[in-house]
């Protein structure tokens, strides 16, 4: 059963048909399927996990051996390392999509037409998803969960560098969807490294609803390039937070560390401060120390370099940048109206907020700024599934169409109409 | 101003960059409007539409004698011509649009996190829209209607065979934008014929957010073929009636002749009837009989046309075919699983009506059918903007993502995050 086992395929034009096909077929019955089946398939899911440790431990382990041989750097070992600890964290993460709302059948919309006509407008699934990563392998078991949940089959391709892994937590999966009644295709893994078998795949605008591709800039322009159905993304976190003229400057100091400091390696962590030139003098100095202490590099404008001494200049390409690391592009701004029109112009439509407290300034910036989410007095950290009351996400969509933001399990579903008559038939 | 007096376009893609700047410096304006200064115009250009009555009829028949002195076919030449009742109903669209509840700015959703933080999920628009149509020229008037409403700049590009009506409509909407203080790019007509400047819009994926063709199969294929950006389509509409074992036949009768008879050249027009075995014998020989009366060609299996001899056999092709004329594939089905996966099979995923009186078929047909839209007992034509509540409808999306079913204007809107807070950080 273990992918890596399967005798080498020789036809990758008919094993992905196959493949989408099953899909198809998994998703059509699924669709139906009560939230109560669902989600003992999560519960099954996470003790499977927890009985079969070692299991996964074992395959883990050979592409650890592997990944070594090859001369892996040490951050991405640790990024494909699974432990006791981490299996666990992952069979708790279906035990909470086990208890999310079911996205399924709720009504989201309904009205009554003067003819009679009840319409409703009612939460179906996308069909089936495509998921292409290169992040850790318990994204394996994330991922499945969140599709399984809103009712969509998943193909699930990871990356060659954790094919034991994935290929273990697979096995698990499929046997729980046996066990539990459910089709085992609703969660197939693609069973070659073949990076062809992706470029098929992405043809295939029939068998497959959606793909969301997961991991660096490369794969995702790639998945863009090529895919033919619609591709859920996730780009670039460049996000600002800008300090108001009225802001709170106590409050503006422990928002930019933490939006800089507390993670600076994932998407909603800030790479810009804009600071308004009122209050510069006030703030920056003593900001631009607290950042240093805590070994954030500073690149500024000269008003800021005047201000913070240690700052080297920046350039234009800074206050586009998506750092990832410990280093903050700052520039002081005339006012709020060149701040919002820096953020539209270099930022990534992710994530930014204001530190304000001034109403119509907070009003302003919410609908002046074009980001997936706008905050006012509080860390960009916050967008996030969790921390936005969404349950476990996905990705952070980037793109306007469909789904913006954190995706959960209602990101991955669709509607349709309802309507319930008693005979009506309609005049000219 | 007419786009045919414009000097000729001697740099394409310069003049699409252009067009896709300006769009964006208006989408970025419109974005904040008012709703009373987006209806504003909307009333303002109906006035205008109905005082410049004899302009528009003038640009207009310069296109009819052209199509003409081209052999345009007579139902084609209704399409392209323009009357005092057609510029009055679409000058009366435009006032039914402004009376609709502005999309933007809607509060969609909303939670409160127990750190305090505020959510809000808030409607906003989607930004720039490119649409492609051939359709009829009083189109023009109603897609920008639609796009400014819901806040949203719109690149228009109608048939080369409308070029005088398009540019005579697009002229008063422009002028009005500018009478009413709303920039007048947030409305612009691609003024060449050229089908070079589709292509280039088409690539142009920083600039345009979403394009809707709306036209034939081989103008949607071909935009879909070369768009970089999202498309909201409409492929088919092949629409099934099933009468179920326990179906009031008078009342099936009604529909099939409203679904089939009423407007057999549109969309929602059914294609295929299904009729349970049970209830062959007692409804198919009537129906067939009224259905010949109003001249529909019946094409049906072997088991319709020992009931309705006058049926000819239905091929595969006639299951799959959407007519959009007075012809209708018929089958009789053992039973309601089989109308589900034929439907599901044969179908386009558009509008498909159950005519029954038991409970668990109309709950098992609504769930398990694929469609945009599923009705019990009523008519397949329902599946219309107007007749669902969501007022005038750019199109009827086939797809899944973003919208599916009717687009109002709620469908031209995405949504961002809107978080309130008081100096809230993340911890660990």
């Amino acid at each position: 059963m273990i992918a890596t086992k399967r005798k080498p395929i020789t036809d990758l034009s008919g094993y992905c048909e196959t493949l989408g096909r099953h899909a198809r077929e998994a998703a059509r019955i699924l669709s139906t399927v009560s939230g109560a089946q669902k989600n003992g398939w999560l519960m099954h899911s996470a003790s499977a996990l927890e009985n079969r440790v070692d299991e996964i431990l074992e395959a883990n382990e050979a592409d650890i051996v592997s990944a070594s041989d090859c001369g892996m750097a040490p951050s991405q070992m640790d990024r494909l390392r699974l432990t006791r600890d981490r299996i666990r964290t992952a069979a708790v993460g279906l035990q909470e999509v086990a208890r999310l709302a079911d996205p399924i059948g709720r009504i989201l919309e309904s009205n009554i037409r003067p003819n009679g006509l009840q319409v409703l407008k009612i939460g179906v699934p996308l069909g089936v998803i495509f998921f292409v990563y290169e992040s850790r392998p318990n994204v394996t078991v994330d991922a499945a969960g969140l599709a399984v949940k809103s009712g969509n089959a998943i193909v699930l391709r990871g990356g060659s560098e954790a094919l034991h892994s994935n290929a273990a937590l697979h096995r698990i999966l499929e046997e729980s969807l046996a066990e539990c009644g459910l089709p085992e295709n609703c969660v197939q893994l693609v069973a070659t490294p073949d990076r062809e078998a992706v470029g098929k795949l992405l043809q295939m605008s029939e068998a497959i609803d959606l793909v969301i591709p997961r991991g660096g800039e490369s794969l995702i322009r790639r998945v863009v390039a090529e895919a033919r159905m619609p591709v859920l993304k996730h780009y670039q976190g460049n996000c600002h937070v800008y300090v108001d003229r009225s802001a709170d400057l106590a409050m503006a100091e422990r928002i930019v560390l933490n939006a800089k400091c507390q993670r600076p390696g994932v998407c909603n962590a800030a790479e810009s401060l804009l600071v308004h030139q009122e209050i510069a003098q006030a703030f920056l100095p003593r900001m631009g120390e607290q950042l240093t202490q805590r070994k954030v590099e500073l690149r500024g404008c000269e008003q800021t370099r005047r201000l913070v001494p240690q700052a080297r200049p920046a350039t234009d390409e800074d206050y586009f940048a998506e750092f990832l690391d410990l280093i903050l592009a700052v520039k002081v701004v005339g006012n709020l109206e060149e701040a919002i029109d820096h953020i539209n112009h270099y930022g990534s439509k992710h994530t930014d907020t204001i530190v304000t407290n001034d109403l119509s300034a907070a009003r302003a910036f919410t609908a002046a700024v074009d980001s997936s989410a706008v905050l006012v007095n509080a860390s960009t950290r916050f967008n996030d599934g969790y921390e936005l009351g969404l349950g476990a996400e996905i990705g952070i969509s980037t793109d306007k169409f469909h789904a913006r933001g954190p995706c959960g399990v209602a990101e991955l579903t669709t509607y349709k109409y309802v309507i319930m008559g008693n005979g009506q038939v309609r005049g000219e």
